[in-house]
């Protein structure tokens, strides 16, 4: 994965969580909620630009965010498939965003000293949302996990549908391991160890059980479940429409 | 109109263009419009949140931001009808969002000083935003209607089609004048000469033809289109489902 790659994949995970929370806009069920899903939702959409217009210098064909965002085919998309799967009920939203933000706060502070002053500048500015993303969606799986034999039951079964998908994060690329070690980036495989200190204290606090590690689910970056298809469809349907305008 | 229900009906006009704001979320022709869009949409909902626990108090039967917003039938909301319309194309919107922020930053500004000073504290915190909403909405007005010869006509059609909706904003009710004769609230029937002098100047600049004052759509703030049961429906559908309760 190129650095333009390693970029874009930020940027897109960023993109289709924040198409995903915005889902919810107005379908939360209470008031507050819907506020707090709308601001995260905002928070990552506001990296993404960040992230998709630097992708497009990096990669240098003149690309702008919008371009980036709107004019890419499926398989050209380099999220990890966490983020794309559908939200399901609340407990399976918040599991992703509980997943998502642990990994992203990790990245980000870690990325503050990187050589890649571009990425670090997000990075400073996204790692105080990224905490509070953190824990939002920790209060709730907790709330949830120690709440009634109902609430347990469903944020139990959430956290098994997630979690094979949480090994994408985590998967190793030769590139990127390379400008890991050359200080350029922060390599993602080198989070996991972190990320599951966390993510364990929140399971435990909540009663969960960390479900048994197993294969990821095949594919790289570029691979994508169906549900990717049909965000795109709605993302894109009017900018495609209106290539360049308004109308 | 009560006190209770003029709050009430402040409250609605926010929480229902938040809600029809919302819609655009991943739907707008660019990032940056996304943006704007969802966050007038928080504003709106901020306000709204705000002003339904007051009224929730005023009413002084025990219900909650969440009670009035989640649980109340199609005929007890207090919107006018020009913040339910749909959504329809960019220009629509923008021509509605003009329409309604004009006023809301009137409505406002004079707000700061009534005697009712939980609706003052409101107006405080909101008319920045609302000037914002102005601004934004305004500078799509004149970028549409002085651009190209397709987004004038479409730009002029919104206004022609939202335009006789905007009387219901300013329509006389005995109990709110008095209200506002006494320096409680401000009489919003007061404000139109105000709101005509910034509309008619964007027209002019955005080269837009007023349209000629037609009697409003008969009925009060509890007379409503079909569009609002269509929007209670996907808003109120998850809270309705779980009363009280996360499932």
């Amino acid at each position: 994965m190129s650095h333009f790659g390693y970029v874009l994949g930020l940027a897109d995970d960023a993109l289709i969580a924040a198409q995903r929370l915005g889902e919810w806009c107005s379908r939360a069920p209470e008031m507050e909620e819907d506020i707090a899903l709308a601001n995260i939702a905002l928070d990552q959409l506001g990296v993404a630009r960040m992230l998709l217009t630097y992708a497009g210098e990096l990669e240098g064909r003149g690309r702008t965010e919008d371009d980036l965002a709107y004019l890419r085919a499926e398989h050209e998309f380099r999220n990890v498939r966490l983020v794309e799967l559908d939200n399901g009920d609340f407990a399976v939203t918040m599991a992703k965003l509980l997943f998502l933000s642990v990994y992203q706060r990790l990245l980000y502070d870690r990325s503050i000293g990187v050589g890649d002053e571009r990425v670090a500048a997000v990075a400073a500015k996204a790692r105080k949302e990224s905490a509070y993303h953190v824990d939002h969606s920790a209060r709730w799986v907790v709330r949830l996990g120690d709440g009634t034999e109902e609430s347990h039951r469903r944020m139990q079964a959430a956290i098994d549908l997630v979690w094979p998908y949480t090994h994408q994060l985590f998967q190793v690329d030769p590139d990127v391991h390379a400008l890991g070690v050359a200080g350029v980036v922060v390599d993602p495989s080198t989070l996991r160890p972190a990320w599951l200190a966390t993510v364990d204290a929140v399971l435990a606090e909540a009663t969960l059980t960390r479900p048994a590690d197993v294969a990821a689910p095949a594919g790289g970056r570029g691979a994508h479940t169906e549900a990717l298809a049909k965000l795109l469809a709605e993302m894109q349907v009017l900018h495609r429409a209106h290539p360049g305008a308004r109308w």
